[in-house]
This record gives structure tokens, C-alpha cells and sequence, in this order.
């Protein structure tokens, strides 16, 4: 048996992020870069009016002694998306609106709310007068052309995570297509003749297959394209064919069949069909029985090796659910480009005593809150099948292999679950004040 | 002009969650539960064996004087998903594999690692023989039946959020369907004649779309079901035409028209179609032209009121970036039945000066780092057209309204945006041990 660091580092090690693919922009969200993207335009592409305002000379503005009110003929009126046909000069001014290029002549924007217009006879646009006490300085209100973006400047880096503002930045200069590392693909595949299909009624013996939607869904939290392959049955045949459709996957997660049991038959099966185990077992509690092994399938039509990364999970749905998140899920993440694979870990105080035994390190469900330092409540776990356990915490609380009494106010690492958006953020000095 | 607070009063009380649908159990993920489910079976569905082991009566292991080693004959084998059809008597066993029920006669199961099986003459399934030391209790390694759930017990609660283990509770009570809160659809319309598709060059004077990439990508994260509705020229039908058609969507966001600009149309042409103005302009940088506003549309087919409601944010892409996710993003969790809405804000150390002026609170594109304290860099940034300094912030710096000279190593409070899973996870204590 081999201990938790040695098993993840041996996934981790056997995961290495998917070649790039091209897509559309609009499949691009969440996805990580993979090429370097430069800007083929300036941004702004000319200098523009950060206001609506009045396009004017600075030094109409100069300060006199007397300082009369400014007036100036409108001589134009330009929105966003026009050009200025005309020049301002020292008796004139064009009026611009918010994102509009700046009028030849022009080196200052000067803000509507800071003038008066009025209708002149024979002035088609009318006069602007301007109070005395306002200032002007030259590039008063511009953005001049290419203060955001250069053309040819690389603005995104291989690598870079995709959020919105990253496609807002695509978009900009020009990227319909793009390359990024496409999510992984996972198989599914509990396994066991006890299991019935969630729409039927167990009969004496059986239980409803709740790992196979479950397993299905964490797969797709973890950023995932999901491909269910039902149920395997305790049969060899049947078994080893769905095993072969799910090596086409990037990553195959069986659960059930791997402890030592007569109908354990997972790791024979796996091995006949050329997957390598790297390892069986590890010193987890709960998820002891986890299987991990290797498929090399030779080359793909790209040239690039590629291999298919096989876990057999405990068929316990707490076990898997923990063996999920403490391996697949970084696996899925490593896959998928990321250099930050693992979930987070806080500190917090446990609520209450709790006896650690054994060679084995327990990560037990809980919930921890938003306090400074975090409370940790251990919940109520009646064995791995309980997944009513799981269905309350938004933790597991790690404790390390060791003969340990804990007491209420001892601290406690604790792995936090990607926990639904109204779970409790756990963070120390944190204050909601909106 | 109101403030930033009562703005997002006003936009929440005008937010209800949707009426509840059913989906099936598959679509369930990240949705909010709008029933209570009870359990429909006893789990386990009887005693059940934790281990693989042999099923024995502990009073065969009762302790002597001398401490023979107990051997017991093996009358039968049962996996998970079989049921056991002999009884346990004080000189016989039955194997049982994890999940297997417990034999009539049993109320112990000794694991397979505490024995030794051998073949016997006339014994088809040999026997089995105990070391001397085990202590074997009433109980041990029995999951009694309905140990986790009980049959008519409510086992999710109304307004629960919906991750994996819930999906696997769901099944395991036999829901293929189950109602929930339904996502809401928001329509997204950028609006400007200076707009080209991402896929053209920019002439004099016109810059690409996107605002219409982000603020989609934005409604994606944020959990909604996106309609894009193209982009908006400033010309009434045509906008009046996109108006009516968004207006079929829970919300209906519009980018860019709603400042003071001439042909800043998207607030006539939304009141011409039984929108009313509910404010416009919010005491904030970037974003002070925001306008918002309710449609209502009279009773839907299940005769509940429906209404849409409208933002119509600046043109300018960090405006309405940060309009989008101080207003835009807690409607949609409130629209899909969340209870926490507002992004999480965390207090920082800032990193450099800065110098805060005017009425408006400012929210400044910033980096938070994982430090205790945590340390706020700000990005330097170039007027709200500029994207760049979106792509590098995963918060929010936020200055209060005022004339304010800040230091380095002050106080400020951020708004987390929903970074890339790459991104820091800003949290005081703690290390990241794995």
C-alpha cells in the first residue's frame, strides 16, 4: 500500500494537458490558451473621446486676467463609429459623443455637463459657452490611439486561463478561432450485479446504481465531456467489452470490483485488456481498494501518443466520491491545461472530539463555516454507502494516520469540495458588507 | 443618481425565483432543488456486510481458557446483489463480499485478511479457521438495514442546492425526474453603429464587438441559458425590432446607448415598448449611466406574472463588465433560486498609493494574492474601453466615495470575480499542504 502524496503523484505524473485543438470563440470559456495572441489592431484605433463632450483647443482655455466665458461655434457633431470631416480651430469646436475620434486641431475633450449650448441665428449648430472656473488641459478626456492594445503586441499568453474578459480581449483583435486545450473525455462505469437502474424498484439484494449519476455529474463539475457507459455486470465478457469502448476515453473510471472479493473481477479484466496497473491500494480511509493503471494505445492520427489513465474506484459511494476528488479530479484539471490541480486546503477548528486510528489516513465529511479561525463540524458518517453523509458536508477533514484523540478547538486541515454556490465560502478575516 | 446599494436593492426586489419545472436527474446539476424528496426504500435495504469476510454468530468466538483457533465449515458464498438462502449455525459460516446481506443465524462478519481458508474432504466449500486473538463482537462489520436512510423520511429539503452527491441521493431514492429551478434565459444585445463582427477588419472610426463575446461568456458563467440577439444598430426599428425579442427572456441586458450621447436611443426605444424606468445612473466608476428597468408582460401560461427585466448597460467593456457582475450576476442567482447572491468580497493590503477623488465609489481592476493578510495589486488601467486590465484582475478594489489619499498597506475591501480555476484563491491561514 502506498500512501496518498506517492498515489497522486503517480496520476499526476501519467497526465499530461491534451494536444491544442482550434475553436470557435464562443467554445472557448474555461478553456486554457495555447497560443500566443497578438493584437492586429491599435485599441483605440484612433484617439477617441472618453465623454460626450466638445472637441476643443486647450488654448482657448488659457487663463486671463479677466477670464470671460469661453464661447465657441459648433461647427460639427461626430458619434461613435463616424469620422470628423472637419478641424476645430481656435473659434470653433465639434461636438463628440463617448468612443468618437477626436477632430483634427482638437487636444481636449471638454465634458457636456461642464457647458451651455444655445441656438444662434445663421449657426447651424449652435454656440457653446463654457464656465469661466473650469480647466482645460491638453489631452483632457483622450484615450490617444493604441493605449490599450499595439498592433503585433502580444496581448494573451500560452497558457492563460479563458474567462470573459479574455474573449471580450479575443474579439477585439480579431479572433473568431483560437487555440486551447480541449476538456478531457471520461467513461463511467460502475460496475456490479447488485445495482438496478434508478427508474426501477430494488428487489432482495439489490441496490439502485446512484455511483453511475453520481460519478457522471462529478465528472462534468470537474470540467469534463462526460460518456456514460451504463452499467458493467459481474461477467467477464460483458465487462471487458465496455472496458474497450472506454479506452477510446482520455480517462476511464470503473467503480466497484476492485477489493478482494470472489467477484472482484476489475483488475483481471483491465490487465487482459492491456491496461498496466501502477498501482492498488492506498493507505485511505475511506477508499482503501483504489486501482490505477495505464493504457498505451500507440499513436494517434496527430502522431502524439496517446494513453488512456484507468482508475477502479471502491464501489462504495462515499469511497468513490473521496477517491474522485483526491485523484480524478486533478487528473481531469492537469488534462484539461491547468497547473493548479488539487482543491484548496484551510485550517480550521474542530467542533468536537474525534479518535483517529490506524494506519490510514481519514478524510471524513464535514462542514466548515466562514468564521475566523473556520469552524469544522464533523458529520454523522455511518460507513461508505452513506452518501447522506456527503449530501451535508462541503468538506473533508483530514485527519492523518496516527492512534490520535482529538479534542473540540484542535486545529484540522481540511480539503474544501467544490461546493455549490450557496455553501458557505470558508475564509478567515472576511466580511460581507454588501 | 443612487447609490451602488440602493441600486442592487432595487434590481433584487424586482427578482423572483423562477417558477420550479421537472428535469430529469441529469439535468440537475448546479440547479436548486424545489421539492422535498423522501426516500422511497430502507438503505441498506438490509443488514449488510461492510467487508469481505465470513458471515459468523459471535458466540462461537466467546473466549476460552485455552484459546483454540475457531474453525468453521463454509456452507455457502453470497456477493453483493445475491441473497444468502442457508442459515448460520455455531460450527458453520457463509461468505459474504461487501454489500452482500447478512445470513439468517449471523450478527458478525469477520474479515477475510483474520483467516484462513483450506480445502477439506467432503467439505465443497472447505473450511475456515480464525486466529486465536480475534476479538469478534454482536455487530461487527453489519451496516444494519435502514441505517441510512428510512422509507418515507425526507432525505433533500426544498432549496437545497444540487451537486454530485445530491444527484447520487436522488438516485438512490429512485428519482429519474425531480423539480427544480429552471435556469434563466438572458438575452444579451451590444448596441453602436461603430461595431464590426469579430470576423471583419474595423474601418475609420469602428471598433469590433466585444462586448457581445464577453457578456454572453459572462451569462454563461453566471449559470444562465444565453440567447444572443446580434448586434443593435442606432436606428429605432431596427432596436425597437431586437428590444421586443429580448423582451421574451427573463432579462434582457443591452451594452452601450445609455449615456447622454444624441443617438444614446436604448432608453426611448425602451420605453416605447412598455419597459418603465425603474433608475438610470448609479454613483459609480466605471459604470454611472447604468439604466434599468421592468417589463411586464401580464400572466404566463401557468398564471404567474411574468416580467423581464432590462439593463441597459454602458457601451464601454469594463464598464459594463463591472456593471454586469455587481448587478447582473446576483439577479441571475436570485432568478435561479439561490439565496447567496453577491460575490464575496475579502479585505487586502494594498500594495502602492492611490488616489481616490469624487462622489462616486470607484471599483478598480485589481490582483488579490493568497497572503494573510492578502496583498491587493492594482492594474494599471487606461480609461473603461481597456480590456487589458480585465485580463489580468481577478478582483475588484473597491474605494468608497471620496476625496481620500490611500497609502501603501492600507485597508481595502475587494469583490472576487469568479476568477479561472488557475487563479489565486485568496484566503487567510492558508497552505496548501498536498
Amino acid at each position: 500500500m502506498i500512501s496518498v502524496e506517492e498515489a497522486l503523484q503517480h496520476v499526476l505524473d501519467a497526465a499530461q494537458p491534451r494536444p491544442p485543438a482550434r475553436v470557435s470563440l464562443r467554445e472557448t470559456l474555461g478553456r486554457m490558451l495555447a497560443e500566443d495572441v497578438a493584437s492586429d489592431v491599435d485599441s483605440p484605433p484612433h484617439d477617441k473621446s472618453l465623454v460626450d463632450g466638445y472637441a476643443v483647443r486647450a488654448d482657448a482655455f488659457v487663463r486671463r486676467g479677466e477670464r470671460p466665458p469661453v464661447e465657441l461655434a459648433v461647427i460639427e457633431q461626430v458619434t461613435a463609429g463616424e469620422v470628423p470631416t472637419s478641424e476645430v480651430g481656435s473659434g470653433t469646436t465639434i461636438r463628440v459623443m463617448t468612443g468618437a475620434p477626436i477632430p483634427r486641431g482638437a487636444d481636449a475633450v471638454v465634458m457636456t455637463e461642464d457647458s451651455q449650448w444655445r441656438e444662434e441665428p445663421g449657426v447651424p449648430l449652435g454656440t457653446v459657452q463654457f464656465a469661466q472656473d473650469i480647466e482645460v488641459t491638453a489631452g483632457q478626456n483622450i484615450m490617444p490611439r493604441g493605449t490599450s492594445l499595439r498592433r503585433g503586441q502580444v496581448v494573451l499568453d500560452s497558457g492563460s486561463p479563458i474567462g470573459p474578459a479574455q474573449i471580450g480581449l479575443l474579439a477585439e483583435v480579431g479572433r473568431t478561432d483560437v487555440a486551447v486545450v480541449p476538456p478531457p473525455e471520461v467513461a463511467i462505469l460502475p460496475t456490479g450485479d447488485e445495482l438496478v437502474d434508478v427508474g426501477f424498484v430494488p428487489g432482495p439484494g439489490k441496490i439502485r446504481n446512484s455511483n453511475g449519476p453520481m460519478l457522471i455529474s462529478c465528472g462534468q463539475q470537474a470540467g469534463a465531456v462526460v460518456r456514460d457507459l451504463g452499467v458493467g455486470r459481474d461477467e467477464q465478457e460483458q465487462l471487458a467489452s465496455l472496458v474497450r469502448e472506454g479506452l477510446a476515453a482520455d480517462v476511464l473510471v470503473i467503480a466497484g470490483g476492485v477489493s478482494a472479493g470472489v467477484r472482484d473481477l476489475v483488475p483481471q479484466v483491465l490487465t487482459e485488456a492491456g491496461v498496466q496497473q501502477v498501482f492498488h491500494k492506498v493507505r485511505l480511509k475511506p477508499g482503501k481498494p483504489l486501482w490505477f493503471g495505464l493504457h498505451q494505445a500507440g499513436e494517434n492520427d496527430r502522431g502524439q501518443a496517446a494513453s488512456t489513465l484507468v482508475f477502479g474506484l471502491p464501489g462504495n459511494p462515499v469511497s468513490s466520491f473521496v477517491c474522485f476528488h483526491l485523484f480524478v479530479a486533478p487528473v481531469i484539471a492537469r488534462l484539461a491545461g491547468h497547473t493548479r490541480v488539487t482543491a484548496p486546503r484551510v485550517s480550521g477548528t474542530l467542533c468536537e472530539a474525534y479518535q483517529q486510528r490506524g494506519d490510514r489516513v481519514t478524510y471524513h465529511p464535514a462542514w466548515i463555516d466562514d468564521g475566523d479561525p473556520p469552524q469544522v463540524q464533523l458529520i454523522a458518517w455511518r460507513g461508505s454507502a452513506d452518501l447522506r453523509a456527503l449530501v451535508d458536508a462541503n468538506t473533508l477533514a483530514i485527519f492523518p494516520a496516527d492512534n490520535r484523540s482529538y479534542s473540540q478547538g484542535d486545529q484540522v486541515q481540511c480539503l474544501l469540495l467544490p461546493t455549490a454556490r450557496d455553501s458557505v465560502w470558508p475564509r478567515a478575516a472576511v466580511r460581507r458588507t454588501l
